[in-house]
């Protein structure tokens, strides 16, 4: 576990991430996946949250939570795996095990996020767009939690540097240490950027090519503040919160 | 439902199966998702047939199987929708119900494609894995089962050419009449422009794109035999197993 080989990982999520945006805005808003059902019919509350906590348990049996860079958003009585066992390197402290996030996760994606990169409309298929918003929650939610690995990175480079702080408890100097203004734009710009590549009309006609540029499945500028607004400042948040128990 | 509305789904659906397919290559090939449990644990079979049976049954509730476009691979059995109801317009031949290739998709899938395109290696991601093969199971069942609507398209474009062949079951009359050599090459070229394009590394470095664009996460080639060796021909099958009982 090296700084080289988190940052690869970042990276390469953004590309995930992207991606599941793309497929989430293939569909229509489609609000009926969202409103609470009544009466209760087989499930209580919305198709959303039967359909994601129905899913995670399914996925939990198959062992997915068993690798550390995994929250659930439902992770209260999650039953246990049946998958092959496999053992995770213990890279973290154990503390990163009570950082969940995801509530904030869950309704900034549902109350901010969405109604910006969908258009209004109902197209019936209520479960492959549950089964696409799952795709971005979960891509979303590893990419901030992973702040548990950038941090275990970071404070293992240089620990002098970040133990008065932890020991004073202090988040303010802790989220200063954390913040690089210089390497936040360039991620803004990179997710940007590859946002206007994977959203593009790829076509064989090359002349039209400036034309098809115009079309994109979704703003990439939409994305750079996705970054800005909430996953860099979420991740930095879970950064702070494993540090200050780092060394319990 | 026209011939227009039809490709563009068509087009919109390689983004799709391209993106399912470079999400499942971060994963090695995980082959314990594959093997038989022996003894039973809480499942019997391999864990990516728990996984996908169970996942569908629970999109079956959630209504994905209302859309006339989605097929399960593990059909019978599927509880009925609880979702919030929807009527999709009913544009096929009733015939096209009987019609599931998914089969023959699972063999190809998992014995062809999957060796050619991930590295051996196991990381223990067996759920994620899993998720991520029955992204790709269900994008590329879509588009090859969208054959339905292609042929119902052209059928009731000009169904004087398709009636002869139709009363006569002759299959083969069929396959030529729905067979374009220069369209299907178009098809190839485009699918392995957008698997460069979407594999591509995305770097803010415009000096060296030129190294990075030896770099792709999924060979291009591959995509475009995807296609050429699998989903055309199925989708041309799907076509004509419609036609032949379009006049019933």
């Amino acid at each position: 576990m090296s700084l080289d080989a988190v940052r690869e990982s970042l990276i390469r999520q953004e590309d995930t991430i992207v991606f599941s945006l793309i497929e989430r805005a293939k569909f229509p808003m489609n609000s009926p996946t969202y409103q609470q059902s009544k009466p209760c019919v087989g499930f209580c509350g919305s198709l959303i949250r039967f359909f994601v906590s129905e899913t995670e348990s399914l996925q939990a049996k198959a062992g997915r939570y068993q690798n550390p860079e995994e929250h659930a958003f439902f992770p209260d009585h999650l039953p246990p795996s049946l998958a092959p066992p496999h053992t995770f390197p213990p890279v973290l402290h154990p503390a990163a095990a009570s950082i969940n996030v995801n509530n904030k996760i869950w309704d900034i994606y549902f109350k901010q996020l969405l109604p910006l990169f969908t258009v209004p409309g109902d197209d019936g298929n209520y479960a492959s767009t549950a089964s696409s918003d799952l795709n971005c929650l979960q891509a979303i939610s590893r990419r901030i939690h992973y702040g548990n690995f950038v941090a275990e990175v970071k404070f293992r480079d240089a620990p002098h540097e970040y133990e008065p702080a932890i020991r004073a408890q202090d988040r303010d100097a802790l989220m200063k240490l954390l913040t690089f203004e210089a390497v936040e734009e360039m991620v803004k710009k990179r997710v940007e950027k590859k946002a206007m590549i994977f959203g593009q009309e790829v076509s064989l006609d090359t002349t039209n090519s400036t034309e098809s540029k115009g079309k994109c499945k979704i703003d990439p500028l939409l994305v750079s503040r996705l970054y800005d607004e909430w996953i860099m400042p979420l991740t930095k948040f879970v950064q702070v919160e494993y540090l200050l128990r780092r060394l319990d």
